[in-house]
């Protein structure tokens, strides 16, 4: 796998890198007096010219913070991951779905309440498969707010605050036990989108798999998110019934599309598997027709039928069901070539592009062209279903030949689009004017999802591509028959594309990312008041203040009132019966950055992370005697070993 | 935050950088053509010299390997982290004592009897503090074979195979409530040290705190490894009871000192808190005395009282009681300054470093005279509990000043020595000849353990260091109050030591770490024959081979005999009834590398990742009747999205 390619120029052979000689000062503690050789240094650690250039645009030196965010979902790790970019560090895995006891994920009250909430038909769910994340939008652009992530396997989902990286609530519909196109937000945030993927009866009861095309269906919910309260609201959300097709990828329409939501769709053949059954599998018995259907809506017009009435409410939500969908016009169909990966609306929200992973073309649909079919009601027909279909080449402004498996489409600022290829396992750079390919970059390997800075917005900056790649085969270091995904940088300033740095993601399969500019997004570095609940981001009812802290014997159990600062408890003798029921109550009253403290009793698994400013409650039934000793685990001093305590549980 | 230096020297600013022209080769995705001025690029950027030197010894190029591997405990997230460097990219985060979905790690049969291997007195636990990775020796050198981890809050160990980075054991002993001073190796990996840290009475009974120095012990114990197995043998371990002192971490013995183990303690003053009940929290109570008990132990001699029947068995674990190490000779103390934090062998084995948190000083014990006085009686007293006192001012060579917080020792090739400041937020070289400082590095911020490449074998080789600074603040873009930590990787191989890169740790708050030369570690890309159960490396008795899948009910439940292939499952319809007991039995019959497949049941709570080869089988009852979509949460192929089936749960 190592390089035997050596390239140096003459020219920079030239150059000497003297380092901190006569009045050059050093910031990086002190290299004064080393002298190094770019090309001596080029030569030992075999690096060519393009890994130099690579190198200078990447490397970021000690204290210096990253000029973009990427917010990538995690897969079935069911978490975040916050990558900065151009280091292409990784910042943070946010919990969400998974406990995590680094955080006290699912270890304390607050947050195991809001991770059973989560919980579905009375089953803990304690995991996720997360594939898209959204960050919230103002007038299309993101706004550094919020952030949307779903659970694929468990159709949820959940939304996580930016000012403090934090998990806020999670939510889900029994219309729904899969989803795929999910999430992704309207231009303001008013809705975040939840596609199906995989159909079921409607509402949750069993139907004969044989009954699937009269009895199974999918649905997309629109989840109507106040800003203001930074949480969805289920009572004023809806959903919108589908044909049992396998919906895929969603995107929202925005500026001349604003108001409108796409989602394309693979088995239109309604095929269901059974091998052993003698049907053919999912995957040949959905991959019969040239065409699916891509899924035209049209969301104002959803949202003003259901004001007025006309929805059915299922399993708790308000459903426009099908036959309403299409007589009030806002479900339309446009053919789209065989089993369809990506819908991608481009920055100005007057085309779309859907690339088909089983076709060598990505198919450039006009909105203007739909929108005008739709107003004509001039249709090619209608789906078994009776959705009507816009005739495909009259919506269409061509297609360009990108190559092997393309998938996913992303812009930049100059009218170009760049589509992954995942059979050929490379980026292709096309230009949205004449539908023609301009360059194309290998990627390494199996490209799935691309993203681009600022890459879902009004505004793509242009900066940066990152190829998402499902296979990293050699790439890396071995650790196992488990392999890392690969993420791979590309510069997209230039003229040419650059391959600038490959991340390998240690946890987790991503599938999407979005990439914000990092001034964007204002974090707090303390819960101010002290006594902050993190969920509710009020203060705890529970709270204890410094001077207050006790121990007291009360009708529903012991409660103890506890502080938390450099570096002791307060207090750290806790006292307790056999089968006593505890409730700590723990405020870490720091609010120095930085200053977390721990919290954890053996064997009795508890965990807390208190950051500077939050309460937490935990309770537990003292239901084994001994001797537990607690400590902070968080190394908050240099006495952080010397914050300890004892719980006695007396027999 | 930002920097305002520029350095650029005129012989510098010549070089410019034509990338790709004429005549040059491109490796990174066809740059040619672009062209790009050093100086350019590091005004663009505001690069220093120093910044370049750092960039070209870190960039690694697309492909291109680490040569070192660092394996870093994962403090409270309960897992191992896996770094290369110089790249400074995670590669991996092993799945050890707490749940992770994306490696199926107890989402599934086999892991979830692994991690209820290490519950404790019937309670579920399923998170853990990390603290001290060892990588398994052979000759005092780390063979690449196995990693031991330590559970501080919980006192558990846990065996990782490094074949394939996996979980194979969690082992404990109720004699101990949390440790600290684990895990260390001898080193021929005969035994694995777990050194207590707050004392419980021993075997875990109740006793009143007030009887803290009658009742409360602690104990290290002795885990028997057994190498061909690849696993520890509780029956062959043993233990030895200690004082109630907090014992803190540990060093084993290596040439001149092998046969040998140190420990060192804080807290020989007895104190157990209780700032609400009128006594001094521990940080103070614990900080009394100015020096405490450095532990002298034979271990061999050890082996030999158990093999002489010289113990009792106390909750299951051979114990040699303290009077009996006493009566043989095996345990001595010498004192050492207040409250220290490292205990580190020298390479050669010849000398011991002790940094003391609370003192200025590196302490330099020699192992010959601890070793003189011993064989001589020579005793300065007795502790409280009859352990011989050896006289501190024979037993050292000399102190080092060296800074504000001491905490721990690495070494180089070059008879240097490497101390940690917490307090000074900076790492000290000194010399072990002379015992002067040499050079100090600033470190960003409070940094905790110190590592060195190949730092605790007898061949440490000088190329880097590593600051884990436990506190990040203004290092990185904001990511709400919980920060990560920063690794600093710095090259120690010049006169002068170099800060290279900051790595952010985006989950967990590791403690120690050590680094290995990446061509010890060989591992599998596939389990071979296929059909294999990863945690007991032996083909699973359910594996099912491709062609005999089938669905069969018997006595027991519905057994489901399953392959998974790119890009289907067999059987994909299950039909059961409901509150069947479901027994799924699933083999990966890939054996291409990173043909990974993973299976997810919707609403089940089930995940499994099976890698290539790899058989696992997952129980439950199909408590809720309905329709359940299962398929592989790995993006495995171009039709992954079809790579799914339904459960099929009859009323």
């Amino acid at each position: 796998m190592r390089r035997a390619l050596i390239v140096v120029l003459p020219l920079f052979a030239l150059a000497t890198l003297m380092v901190a000689g006569p009045g050059c000062q050093s910031r990086n503690g002190g290299a004064g007096g080393t002298s190094a050789d770019i090309q001596t240094l080029m030569k030992e650690r075999n690096l060519s010219e393009d890994d130099v250039v690579a190198a200078l645009k990447t490397y970021t030196p000690s204290g210096v913070h990253d000029e973009y965010y990427i917010f990538a979902s995690g897969g079935h790790s069911g978490q975040v991951i916050v990558i900065g970019a151009p280091s292409m560090r990784i910042l943070k895995y946010i919990a969400v779905f998974t406990p995590e006891p680094w955080q006290g994920y699912g270890y304390g009250d607050q947050t195991t309440t809001l991770l059973r909430s989560g919980d579905r038909d009375g089953k803990e769910l304690n995991w996720a498969d997360t594939h898209h994340p959204a960050l919230s939008e103002t007038g299309g652009d993101y706004d550094g707010q919020y952030l949307f992530i779903n659970d694929k396997a468990n159709a949820r989902v959940a939304v996580i605050s930016l000012r403090d990286f934090t998990t806020k609530q999670i939510v889900y519909s029994n219309l729904l036990r899969s989803d795929h196109g999910a999430t992704f937000v309207t231009p303001d945030t008013d809705y975040v989108v939840e596609g199906g993927q995989y159909p079921v009866p409607l509402g949750g009861e069993y139907a004969p798999i044989e009954d699937f095309q009269e009895k199974y269906r999918s649905a997309v919910l629109f989840w109507k998110f106040d800003r203001d309260k930074g949480r969805i609201v289920p009572e004023k959300s809806f959903a919108i019934e589908l044909p049992p097709y396998m919906q895929d990828l969603a995107d929202a329409g925005k500026l001349a599309s604003d108001g409108w939501v796409f989602l394309n769709s693979f088995d239109t053949e309604m095929a269901y598997g059974g091998n052993a059954e003698g049907r053919p599998p999912l995957e040949s018995g959905a991959s019969q027709n040239d065409m699916d259907y891509l899924h035209v809506i049209n969301w104002r017009q959803a949202e003003k039928v259901v004001a007025d009435g006309k929805f059915e409410t299922i399993a708790g939500t308000r459903v426009i069901r099908l036959p309403t969908a299409i007589a009030e016009g806002l479900l339309h169909f446009v053919g789209e070539p065989k089993s369809p990966h990506g819908v991608d609306v481009t920055p100005d929200g007057r085309e779309l592009v859907v690339a088909g992973k089983l076709d060598t073309h990505a198919t450039v649909y006009s909105f203007d062209k739909i929108k005008a079919l739709i107003d004509a009601k001039k249709y090619a027909g209608t789906d078994p279903f009776g959705v009507p279909i816009l005739p495909f080449e009259e919506s269409i402004r061509g297609q360009a030949e990108i190559g092997l498996g393309p998938l996913h489409t992303q812009f930049d600022d100059a009218g170009n689009a760049y589509t992954s290829l995942f059979i050929e396992s490379a980026a292709a750079k096309w230009s949205l004017k004449d539908l023609k390919v301009i360059e194309k970059i290998p990627v390494h390997y199996n490209i799935g999802h691309i993203l681009a800075a600022e890459g879902d917005t009004i505004h793509p900056d242009g900066r940066y591509l990152v190829a998402m790649n499902k296979w990293a085969l050699d790439r890396f270091s071995d650790v196992g028959p488990l392999l890392p995904q690969n993420f791979q940088l590309i510069d997209i300033a230039g003229d040419k594309m650059q391959l600038l740095a490959d991340l390998p993601i240690p946890l987790g399969e991503p599938h999407y990312s979005q990439m914000i500019k990092a001034d964007k997004i204002k974090a707090i570095t303390a819960y101010t008041p002290v006594g902050i609940d993190p969920i509710t981001d009020e203060p705890d009812p529970f709270r204890v203040v410094g001077g207050q802290e006790g121990i007291e014997r009360k009708a529903d159990g012991v409660h103890v009132r506890m502080t938390a600062v450099r570096s002791h408890f307060t207090p750290d003798t806790v006292r307790v019966k056999k089968d006593d029921v505890v409730h700590l109550h723990i405020t870490n009253v720091e609010q120095a950055e930085d200053a977390t403290h721990g919290f954890s009793i053996a064997e009795y698994n508890i965990n807390l992370s208190l950051e500077p400013g939050e309460h937490a409650n935990v309770t537990f039934k003292a239901d084994r005697s001994g001797v537990f000793p607690f400590y902070c685990t968080e190394f908050c001093s240099a006495l952080h070993l010397e914050m300890a305590g004892y719980l006695l549980v007396e027999p």
